[in-house]
């Protein structure tokens, strides 16, 4: 992945304005007029980031919680969303169209434009959508967090990445895992709730602990978790037990899409609050403190990184 | 084509806010936060839309100045893009990289954010671009053509199509049309000027006859063009001649990226008043009158439309 690193790195040297954040944010944000935009573009490619087996609404569902996510991350409401596709088998389009308007839907966001193309003979596809939203106050970075705060995650971790080892049928049939593997829900409105509570924010998309090392990195402070307070579901827990190794392969699988901010501690009550009004687990899953880096622990012991921390690409 | 126009038609279904225009025009219209925003997002497939062997650079020029052609024809100034890119021979990347820059550089845009993903060993690359601009005043649908305006042009058409032919070997070698088709400007200033003095406006990207049909269809008018209007480059003239062959072929070859415009015949001498001023040529080619579709004639005689009026894709 080195060669992906070198070359965001060259992009950067081309992206100067403030507005891009230094390519280091899960969006862009951009003042005009008297408004605060939040811009993010995600790609799907046909055998990289699903299966050509799966169903091609899931797969429209998925590009678009997937930009969404990156919105919610920063606090942002969904304006509208362009697409970038690549035409292929009829009645895969069809239904793709069908998920697309589906997914639009449920989030309420407006599709706006994009361009259709064709591609050779038996290439894969790949799909693209832009997604643009609007911030109503400050636009939490990843590179917020101070000593003191503590770390939060929304929701359950690792649902996604078993749900993808369910269809490869390296575990038992569980429809849950399955849902949340194929149909990621973009946390928006916690994300606009907790925007101006929180330090620092970002999607987990590539990994828990990955995600959190950025959150570390980006933030110049230390980021420690404690693996016993990770949230899991029923269904995870069904399926794989509350091991180790099964809280580890959580915190590394990726794909979860819930939102990992850090706040100051006397924010506390009202984001415990705010779950409780919504029904959405908010969990503290850890603390920031002076220094750098991510360090860990399971049942009061002190555990070393695993090797991979989760999904290296950008 | 009709496979593209269906799935076209059925995203139509999904794209019920006005800013998206009914998917019928060059890009969304989106007023936010008192700002009138102009989106587009462009698709460049390798072998489809420009050739494994094309300079990197190029590659990344065309797909820069092909979304600013949208926002030109909006008459927006660019504020902003995003790259969708896909990974592959390290050289190339970082050509692709410089050029990019170079590109964004020339036309004053900034890189705000994307998405960089890895293909398949051997799959062609996709590349996208959102471009992201600011109106100043109305924005210039296809639709606002009435009877009685003339039909303008900007540069000279069918450079570029001329240009791909020389590259095809086609024609006998010249510098000025390969730069056309590889290196097309978009003509940003000329939108913003004319953007107040127009009824409709459109940019030539699929050829000059099946956009100006386009103008006559969403304007529910007629559209008259004069071939012999039609501004040729003295490069194309050397290179084709002045036939009635040459000229079909210029209005038919696309990749043009000129705006293509009606305006009521009061604003002609504003508008050859701002062509002098920076030095773009402006040229009537035709009127507009009540009824609907294209007609043509040449050296005072008409002529039946050609069978191809241009590229069929949207």
């Amino acid at each position: 992945m080195s060669h992906e690193w070198a070359f965001i790195e060259s992009l950067r040297g081309i992206a100067a304005s403030p507005a891009a954040r230094g390519l280091l944010d899960d969006a862009a944000v951009l003042e005009i007029g008297g408004a605060t935009l939040v811009l993010t573009h995600d790609m799907l490619v046909e055998g990289v980031h699903y299966l050509p087996s799966d169903p091609p609404g899931d797969v429209a569902w998925k590009l678009v919680a997937v930009s969404l996510s990156d919105l919610a991350a920063k606090g942002a409401r969904p304006v509208g969303a362009l697409l970038g596709y690549t035409l292929g088998e009829d009645a895969w389009d069809r239904a793709f169209v069908a998920g697309l308007g589906s997914a639009l839907d449920a989030f309420g966001v407006a599709l706006l434009g994009g361009d259709t193309v064709s591609a050779l003979a038996g290439a894969p596809r790949t799909l693209g959508l832009t997604a643009i939203g609007e911030a109503e106050g400050p636009v939490p970075s990843r590179g917020g967090a101070r000593a003191g705060d503590h770390l939060w995650v929304s929701g359950t971790i690792g649902d996604a990445g078993a749900g993808l080892r369910v269809l490869k049928g390296e575990l038992a049939a569980s429809e849950a895992l399955v849902e949340r593997y194929r149909q990621p829900r973009s946390r928006l409105e916690a994300g606009q709730a907790l925007a101006p509570l929180v330090s620092a924010m970002m999607d987990v998309s590539d990994g828990l602990l990955i995600d959190a090392s950025r959150i570390a990195a980006a933030s110049k402070a230390a980021v420690a978790i404690e693996l016993d307070a990770v949230p899991l579901s029923d269904a995870f827990l069904a399926c794989l037990g509350d091991s180790r190794a099964a809280r580890l392969a959580a915190a590394t699988a990726g794909d979860d899409y819930e939102l990992l901010f850090a706040a100051p501690p006397g924010r506390a009550a009202e984001i415990l609050a705010f779950s409780d009004r919504i029904g959405l687990p908010l969990s503290r899953i850890g603390a920031v403190s002076a220094g750098g880096g991510l360090s860990l622990t399971h049942a009061g012991e002190a555990l070393p990184l695993p090797f991979r921390l989760g999904w290296e690409h950008g």
